[in-house]
């Protein structure tokens, strides 16, 4: 995708294969700045506190911080333990464990002094496939909006929550894939943009990419979605997914479980974009067994945005000494989701869907 | 209310009947700040920009306003030209129109040099009213209240949406009233306080009243209430009003709506609080017919916080010249809305119900 008219992806290795260059994600929409991670520490510490998020992009992430941990120590402790390490940073995406035990399953069997190449060479096919991945929920999420423009016959309104763009993937992003497919397509859209309390990643990086892009997008509270359908003015809801249970429950960002009651309560339809690096086959009820990261009370309490003089200013927002409860995530029962758009296509959030897709390919 | 340990009410009249006092709730929670209105203008601004804010509240205040008009020109056109000016200031509540209607009535009769003690004492009477009315729908409240607590032995989670306290009223506040009588009768209770973006009243004003009184509250993002009340840790959720449809719809602040969604989808009771001047019986549908008011973009984008060192500071959120939509009620329909609580006991949200409500007392 482009900042300012060059193009970007997410992440990059360094040339010399030696260190990870990732945005850290916390400055936009004020600042692009770009970091330089050179050991597995500096992974950990990069997704932990969400200088990176999105669950295609900590998946990528963690790969690249196990080919560091490697060019050090290649060891099976040293990997093991580095594999911990990331796998701790984040607890409710499943494509951060599912990049880690890729990585692991090509590495084990192979002698100590040819580890390190094959792990850069895994860490760039995952990124490359991820890109892939993502095209391919672009061209299948299209197919749906080309269909609505057909029957509307006029501008049709996507709402989306959190982001689920480019910047939470290597590239392209998920429920923003169908997006730049349809802007590309000459396919007349305009995207309501959730705030997505309490990181704002909606009003910090959504509205920020699709500003970069020249996609039309309307800023709105969290609260606001569910008038907006009220009023019909949302043809189509596409989020992204952090895990999806073999039932087909879908865990993402906190607040999607509202949006997708608001959704089904006024005929919207209501789409997660799911690569399926993200569904966990283990899990039979994601309501139940899926973990939700609860994150600091700071998150709510206070905030950072730009002065008037430019400068990163983090400001108090409520009483001092207020108790703060800081869900992550919440779990939309399948029965609420119209489908789930793989990189294999579009397919209901059901047990038997979802177990088709698992086969391999013929 | 309590305030510091000492007794407050929201608004007080000066003592020679010259001015108006009122808290600028903008400056909650970090600053109690007292201000002076001396004319209609002044009580003007201070609806409109929201230093006074709720719908019984907003009443109230312009009941006031009036009063202060009428100590300086009590004829009919300045009367009338005051209630216009006043009623624009706020489209959405219907107490508004309904404080000035009541006060017009009262004053039209009169010869004119009558006309400003009588306003006076009719903005008082109206003023203790809603304190009477406001420990009514307490009384009413808590008897549900100590029903859930006999029930679940254990101590009662209720979750609230934006600042129905009160801060919202003259006191006791509405849907906060059963609240503090359940606290006066000692009844294990505590309250999920919505942030309630964009203007974070709850934030700022419920997590500090509630605070000030020693009730025991968590504050939460907006989003993180149906998750809360899918994993069964909320008991009621309890909401102000700002007008309520011949047919029971229930208009509030935004955000309601998917609250109410999630309340039904999990089999938790949703009540409203509805004073009785909160009705507004010309209105068939609430849903298609009441106005919404639409704020202002910098709502969303920017915001003020008290830095480090302890001075207001408004920060930039949203990335320079984002399109935002600001609509700040919704209204959730009457099937979704367990119970109404109002000063003469708990109705259903039907237009029978309702109908009999009106009816003078025997």
């Amino acid at each position: 995708m482009r900042v300012n008219g060059r193009f970007h992806r997410s992440l990059w290795p360094a040339p010399q294969r030696n260190a990870l260059f990732v945005i850290d994600q916390r400055a936009l929409p004020h600042q692009l700045r770009i970091e330089r991670l050179a050991d597995v520490a500096a992974v950990h510490e990069a997704i932990r506190d969400m200088w990176v998020r999105g669950a295609p992009l900590i998946g990528a992430t963690a790969a690249y911080g196990l080919a560091l941990q490697a060019i050090h120590d290649a060891g099976d402790e040293a990997l093991q333990a580095a594999c911990r390490l990331l796998a701790s940073a984040r607890p409710t995406a499943v494509n951060l464990a599912w990049a880690l035990q890729r990585m692991w399953a090509q590495l084990q069997p192979l002698p100590l002094h040819l580890r390190a190449a094959a792990a850069w060479r895994e860490a760039d096919a995952m990124a490359d496939e991820d890109v892939a991945t993502n095209q391919a929920i672009g061209r299948h999420g299209l197919a749906l909006l080309a269909e609505l423009s057909r029957r509307r016959q006029r501008r049709i309104h996507l709402l989306t929550h959190c982001n689920a763009g480019w910047l939470a993937t290597v590239d392209w992003g998920t429920a923003l894939a169908p997006v730049y497919q349809a802007q590309a397509a000459g396919i007349d859209l305009h995207v309501w943009v959730d705030e997505t309390r309490p990181r704002n990643q909606g009003a910090s990086l959504t509205a920020w990419e699709l500003a970069q892009q020249g996609v039309p997008h309307t800023l709105i509270a969290d609260n606001a979605g569910g008038h907006l359908m009220q009023r019909g003015q949302v043809d189509i809801v596409i989020v992204g997914c952090d895990r999806v249970s073999a039932n087909g429950d879908v865990c993402n960002k906190i607040g999607t479980y509202l949006k997708a009651l608001a959704a089904h309560d006024n005929g919207v339809p209501f789409y997660a974009a799911m690569p399926l690096s993200t569904f966990d086959a283990t899990l039979q009820d994601g309501l139940a067994q899926i973990p939700i990261e609860e994150r600091s009370a700071r998150e709510l309490t206070h905030i950072t945005g730009r002065d008037a003089q430019g400068a990163a200013v983090e400001v108090q927002l409520a009483p001092d000494g207020t108790a703060v409860s800081n869900p992550a995530f919440d779990v939309t029962p399948a029965r609420l989701v119209t489908g789930l758009i793989t990189e294999r296509g579009i397919v209901a959030a059901q047990a038997d869907a979802l177990r088709c897709l698992q086969e391999p390919r013929p």
